[in-house]
């Protein structure tokens, strides 16, 4: 049996992790849960699933989930609340497995400390690896323990791996979708309307991962991601356009030989290979190979999406940079989605926020905290430089 | 430093296996060479490898063989023939690695035995699996050594089966490439001219195996030979049409996950995977990603392509019937060439033959060779009376 901790259990990954683990009674108990601002599901999680441990961001939600538990029978449940909490909640020491599903800088502590605890951890929440990859991939070697990736791509890549030794790879290939502007010619990037930037042509997402998949940083920020997760240089990470992302990823080893990995788009089965690995188990999540039609693929325009080249060089450098890269552009597609800024501007500013800020290494989780809160500042004066004339310049959370 | 017998030295595998031994001299040695009836090419090899031990198909060219080589200033190198000399190049002490490779039942003898010395593998002739498959698998695990496959197939099987264990297989996907008459109506299959079926698409061949991609045959083969080989059912082994033949095959777990191999069609890199496993060296066989542009797939047409079915039916039985397959397969197709029946009655002429031949499982070589000579004989019959009316009966090899 395994014992879980969920960071983000009212998230889309939080759900999917508890829809994996209700198919398999047998194999996983939920042991603790960090629920967020979403109390109403929080309580229905709780009494659900009964784990030791509940933590809401709020001090008066734990309060008011506490008492409703209580009335509900459920006084075993203990509920705190905050960032101590969701610590916590990621290094119970009936734990043995953490999923770091909270989106933002506000799940790195938490996600840290569960290394630290010896956890194994699968890994959804993005700026563990974008941010501060460098400590938390350290901490891991250092316990012993693998870094599980939940996400299509570095999963994939990970599945892979299997193929061979990591002194056997040549590259990391990740696949992109393309975003809604592949075929879009440059010339016409500057007018690119907000209402045109959120109509992906595959997936529904958030916003601001939307807008990130349309400039391509988001496959920058998996190119660091895969960086930091396998421990090889920007170099050995390529992107390939591949718009139907039937395969999610491949890896080219030295002899030639390339492994690619297919399956249906359902992050469940990225879950359930982290909580079950090294092992795998039966599922219904069935990709159907005679369905099989037509894939393309091409390569990048890197003149089209410089935000991914600026990926690229914050990989090389890591550390400050890579903080002031995802900090930066953050900012700038809030204020593009708030019709601020043009979609060109985008790069623009996360290129200036990136030579604004200085290089240098990451000393612990509260350093990485603070640089990241520099650079939104930092962003947010560069933004007001690039916003549009006679726009007002609203409040960037 | 591998030594290294080639059964086939002369023949298209043979040529490429030294040409990957040449590019890592510090890593191979040729110990022994079977080279058939080029003797001129045999000489060659001889004076370039300098092997402990040749042998040729005939007695009188060994003769000759052995002559020139001491003329040579060879007369170290040892010339022997026929089966005997075959198994001796497979056997011999020095050697630690044999490539199956030739072509027929010819092959089979001497593979068995480099098994049963406890050699380790690498098999490029198809009979071996499809005509002896129990026994050379079972003699494999007996000696706890790795059977690796010299084929693109199931080269690419090896590789991605690696990534799960074998009870975690869900299915084993073969990808054809279809031949040449994926897209013709089954109604024109009657009057298919050999010159039609001798036009494949994208390989050159030899005419048999030509012949058997376009009936489907070769894939049915290659069926049986996962089925021996990964010690799976037929049921678990699946076929789908991938012209472009990029994707090499594919692997899927029972957690949905599939693995797809991908390489540059050049029989050097499973060549390669072989002598190394389970280690990967750097090559020079690089498929640029970057160049993948359209694959297709679609299903197999069985109506189509009875040939196919006829495989799957083979596979379940085994023994006898996998022999009468083949058989009446190599006798059918050489009629086919000489233009005495028409492409339709390829696999009218397996299917009478394996029902005319009685179950039976396989207890040695020596049995399996007299049963393939017994399907023979009664493919020959069968095949007569398909003969097209007027057309002489030639006699078939």
């Amino acid at each position: 049996m395994k014992r879980i901790a969920i960071l983000g259990s009212t998230g889309s990954i939080g759900r999917s992790t508890l829809s994996v683990v209700e198919s398999y009674p047998e194999r996983f108990q939920v042991t603790t849960l960090a629920a967020g601002n979403n109390v109403e599901l929080a309580f229905e999680q709780a009494v659900r699933w009964k784990p030791r441990l509940v933590s809401s961001a709020k001090e008066e939600d734990a309060a008011a989930l506490s008492k409703r538990l209580r009335a509900a029978g459920l006084a075993e449940v203990e509920v705190v609340h905050g960032a101590a909490g969701t610590v916590r909640v990621a290094t119970h020491p009936e734990v043995d497995f953490v999923v770091s599903a909270i989106v933002g800088v506000s799940g790195l502590e938490a996600t840290y400390e569960a290394v630290r605890a010896g956890k194994t951890v699968g890994l959804a929440n993005k700026e563990c690896l974008v941010v501060a990859g460098e400590l938390i991939t350290a901490e891991a070697r250092k316990q012993g323990k693998p870094l599980l990736p939940i996400d299509s791509e570095h999963n994939a890549v990970h599945q892979c791996l299997r193929g061979g030794r990591m002194d056997e790879v040549e590259r990391i290939w990740l696949t992109a979708s393309g975003g809604p502007f592949l075929k879009t010619p440059k010339a016409e990037f500057a007018s690119i309307s907000v209402q045109q930037a959120l109509n992906h042509p595959t997936w529904k997402m958030g916003k601001r991962i939307t807008i990130d998949s349309a400039t391509l940083m988001n496959k920058g920020f998996e190119v660091i991601e895969a960086c930091r997760l396998f421990n090889v240089p920007p170099q050995q990470v390529q992107v390939v356009v591949h718009p139907q992302s039937t395969i999610h990823s491949l890896v080219e080893f030295v002899d030639g030989s390339i492994l690619a990995q297919i399956s249906v788009t359902d992050m469940r089965l990225p879950i359930l290979y982290a909580l079950t690995y090294p092992e795998r188990i039966p599922s219904d999540l069935r990709f159907a190979i005679s369905d099989l039609r037509h894939l393309d693929f091409c390569p990048p325009d890197m003149a089209k999406f410089p935000c991914l080249h600026l990926a690229y060089e914050a990989a090389a450098t890591g550390g400050a940079k890579t903080i002031a890269l995802n900090a930066a552009d953050e900012v700038a597609v809030a204020a593009f989605l708030e019709e601020q800024i043009g979609f060109e501007d985008i790069p623009r500013i996360i290129e200036e926020t990136m030579t604004a800020t200085p290089a240098g290494h990451l000393e612990s989780i509260q350093g990485v905290l603070k640089l990241d809160a520099e650079a939104r500042l930092l962003a947010s004066e560069i933004t007001k430089q690039h916003t549009r004339k006679g726009s007002p310049v609203r409040a960037i959370s």
